[in-house]
């Protein structure tokens, strides 16, 4: 039982490296290069670990990088969603959850749904873990777009009221957090980096 | 005080992007395109995570999740060793102390030095948990290059019994990891992908 579990981990391992080729529309810091998936879920395990105190909540921080881990996983079938690409939706598709279905299934059954649980307490963004690692989510690209000059802010004309909505959810896990994201928005306006029309 | 951490935890998060910039010599699976470390990095913590089960000794999964996570940041400073250059030394050098000191300094002094005693514990390969976040640090490459026709095996020349020597160490966190691993070294040889020289 054990070596059928470790053949069906090791497929899993295999397929989810595939996430290094999805590249998103972020940059990383100071750069031009864009960011891939594998790099992205890193760094947002590495921000929980060390932003945990700033969670207003208590939160179970290995379920939260878990979460942060495998949140991109199901891009392997269903491809990266720009958060300003509003003729998508970017809450849990049909697609997705079949992607799930597949990737995770590969492992052992009940391993399996329980990385589809995660994954699905993150899309729905309720318990105290989601909303700190949906934080973490949106925090990196704000990080990375005020390093960049306005980064994917400019380069697809996105404006600080569409910005504002899109990172005011930070403010549900951490006010901490949120006071940092909306000075820094509002300091990007003054540097002309973002574009706010009256 | 909260808000002192915070701009330091900031500036943490900005200068370990630049892991994202460190090649390795392995490829990613079935590929010619070099694995960088923060690709590494987060491939093992999602092999700690479904592979804990094959630990022979009990071991506190949110350590080692945190271990594979940073294990390579004093990179940034020191550089990338292959694993096969006899020429260097992989051990605890001074340069990554150093490195260590530097990046995990950038946090407040609590957080960071929590993080260079994790590292440190993963250098020195002696607690349950470094033991088992150094095997997935060797499984890895093992499997990349057993998907890619020898990879970096052919590419510098690098024999079975060195693999070998390297690989073992997987035995002492796993027994079934390692009969996995022995068999995927001796199938190598096998496929003609793995010298060995009698």
């Amino acid at each position: 039982m054990q070596s059928e579990n470790l053949l069906k981990q090791i497929n899993f391992i295999k397929e989810i490296d595939k996430i290094k080729y999805i590249q998103r529309k972020t940059k990383l810091f100071n750069s031009d290069r864009p960011e891939n998936d594998a790099e992205h879920s890193w760094h947002l395990a590495m921000m929980a670990i060390v932003l945990a105190e700033h969670s207003d909540t208590p939160i179970d921080i290995l379920k939260v990088i878990k979460m942060v881990l495998i949140h991109d996983i199901v891009e392997i079938d269903a491809g990266d969603i720009f958060i300003y690409d509003t003729s998508k939706n970017h809450t849990n598709t049909e697609n997705e959850l079949r992607a799930a279905k597949r990737i995770f299934g590969l492992l052992p059954a009940e391993q399996g749904d329980e990385l589809i649980e995660i994954w699905q307490e993150f899309e729905a963004g309720i318990t105290n873990e989601a909303k700190f690692a949906r934080a973490m989510d949106r925090l990196e690209p704000l990080l990375q777009n005020t390093s960049n000059n306005g980064g994917t802010w400019k380069e697809f004309d996105v404006d600080y009221k569409k910005v504002y909505e899109k990172k005011k959810i930070i403010k549900d896990s951490s006010v901490a957090l949120w006071n940092y994201s909306e000075n820094l928005i509002n300091e990007s306006v003054d540097r002309g980096i973002l574009k706010k029309v009256d």
